[in-house]
């Protein structure tokens, strides 16, 4: 029987996620399946929360990854939080932004917007104005914007929101585990992140995190979390406590390999991971200058795992995209939403995040763009 | 470095699922990861809905996997499909009619419920009674009631509801792959399942599938859905039509394990495979008779897959599964709710559903329970 698994060659992953994954965690994804009530499984549910502690730079108890992906992680963070009428205040500056609007209007929050040019970070002064403006419950940023690479400036709008009532919201997903997060440091009261980014493990999976005053939102709540599958109230059941009472049954290989790829990042060394990101980034912004390719985002402002380069004049991008993973197996990211057409985005992202990765990709993208060959 | 994966041994998993998965399987999930928008992982998703229709017994379009485990499943049907104040009757009896009902009542939906005694199937009769008191939107069953086994007339009860307006939503979790399952025939609009009961994939995806008149009901809404991760009308963008728009990450790794495990049970033919079910189940049923212990539910509304057996005056029922897993790596499922205590739920799902393995489990409980050895 043919079961087309051929058609699955190792292809270089450098668009906005999924990014490369390590072999130790194929290998982990592939080992025996046990039950979610196995002591053993329960012993691995542990370990996977004291590390993505270490990685969110939490003490926070209530850590652990989300049975979905990223989106699933936005989702929960809002849907445990949030009481229809709630005033919310989300930063927007890319589609992660918008999608947060989304997803707090359907929950019938009281949704305000400041709204920034894509392409740049969020500005805390204006943040400060409308903090003085309107009290909020939540207020909401994406640390860094995957649809435009930008990072905004957390930490600092961290210490705007907490001087008000307001819990504060960050989006980890594209920064989580390739530059420093610091949860506690930005006082920040709800993260969520994901796994196929800076993390290295195939999409499935989001790590949330509550601090102990978000913790005490959800329990305060006047009504039940309209939505059973990401219930928090019930999934610390499961995650806690002596007596694990089953909620649903957890996606326990890709818990396996969430485990694996947490192991491999805290014995490379924080510090060591991002600084690979960061010069995986600089060969880049290099190698592109010398193509001719300029980014999108000012220095100051540049995610390391997430590059915007704005498209020549008179290039088919999609034909070069196309011709990179035909040619070269090789994935680059199209632009999104207003910048769709306009720019490439290039993920250099944990494990895909490597000197000889950005070289192959300049070199191909040398030939693809018919450019003559390096000197 | 010792990252602990020596401690996942194989497990004969004879639980309410997770099941054992077939080597291919694993095999499957540790195949490089690619884009998910490359169009390789798009021929494969075509696939993978291909395939479950076969198994679902449907020509329905919307046919796909969500990207979380079964309960995922579950809430995409209730909230893709219920309006606050829409008119819902579900079947209950047992602990996943429970949870459809808290589901659908955090929906704002108007729900009433039938309940039955658990060990018993839903009487028809008292469904049709019921329809002819009040109109309803939707109408809710479950096919294979993990919690105790039990098989209720689900063609017979959609021929009820294909007499009213009502949309016919039945849920296959424990069923599918692992007994007859035929959609279409039975007149069922929305249908739900899991990977990791009898399709012996890990924990992780939920295949729907919605009929045309669903479809309908989706798409002239009053309102958006309610849930940004779990919207059809966001998630078929994706997996449909020529331009395939982005909506979330989908869990390629996990995607590539229904692909194989769907590949496998259309190969050695879905007649065999119902029949390999029956017959680990017979051996089962003889030999625990044999061993002095009965079953909770009467042989007509017996479920193959899942065996709630009488727990013996006397045994403490938890050392005994306690100790199936530490001596003899097999893992059986304790009672829920009201069978807390007083049954053993024993699963013979997919991979697990051999005769080897049911001997296997015999020659341990007969150890464990200190009976004489067999003659």
């Amino acid at each position: 029987m043919s079961t087309g698994l051929d058609r699955l060659s190792e292809t270089l992953l450098m668009g906005p996620g999924p990014s490369c994954v390590p072999p130790a965690v194929y290998q982990a994804l592939a080992r025996p399946t046990i039950g979610h009530l196995d002591p053993r499984f329960l012993d691995i549910m542990a370990e996977v929360q004291h590390l993505l502690r270490q990685i969110m730079g939490t003490g926070n108890r209530l850590t652990l990854p989300i049975s979905g992906t990223g989106s699933a992680g936005m989702e929960t963070c809002f849907v445990n939080l949030v009481e229809p009428g709630d005033p919310v205040l989300i930063l927007v500056n890319g589609v992660f932004g918008q999608r947060m609007t989304d997803v707090a209007t359907r929950l019938r929050a009281d949704v305000d917007t400041l709204e920034f040019p894509w392409g740049k970070p969020v500005v805390p002064d204006t943040v400060h104005q409308q903090l003085a403006r309107k009290s909020y419950r939540l207020v909401a940023v994406v640390h860094a914007e995957t649809s435009t690479g930008v990072c905004s400036p957390v930490a600092e709008i961290g210490g705007l929101v907490r001087q008000t009532e307001a819990l504060y919201l960050v989006d980890t997903v594209t920064s989580l585990g390739g530059m420093p997060v610091a949860m506690d440091d930005w006082g920040c009261d709800v993260m969520y992140s994901g796994t196929q980014k800076c993390l290295s493990c195939p999409p499935g999976l989001s790590p949330v995190s509550f601090s102990e005053r978000a913790v005490a939102k959800l329990t305060s709540r006047g009504t039940k979390v309209p939505n059973w599958y990401l219930d928090l109230t019930m999934i610390i059941k499961y995650w806690e406590g002596a007596t694990r009472v089953y909620h649903h049954t957890a996606p326990i290989n890709m818990i396996y390999g969430i485990w694996q790829t947490l192991q491999c990042i805290v014995a490379e060394g924080l510090e060591n991971v991002f600084s690979r990101h960061r010069s995986a980034h600089e060969r880049l912004v290099t190698g592109l200058a010398d193509l001719g390719l300029d980014m999108l985002v000012d220095r100051d402002f540049r995610l390391p795992m997430l590059n915007a380069v704005n498209i020549p004049a008179g290039v088919d991008e999609a034909q070069v995209r196309k011709r990179l993973l035909a040619n070269h197996d090789i994935e680059i990211g199209a632009g999104l939403g207003p910048l769709a057409g306009k720019v490439w985005r290039i993920g250099l992202m944990g494990h895909t995040a490597r000197s000889h990765n950005v070289a192959r990709l300049l070199a191909a993208l040398r030939t693809e763009l018919a450019l003559p060959a390096s000197k």
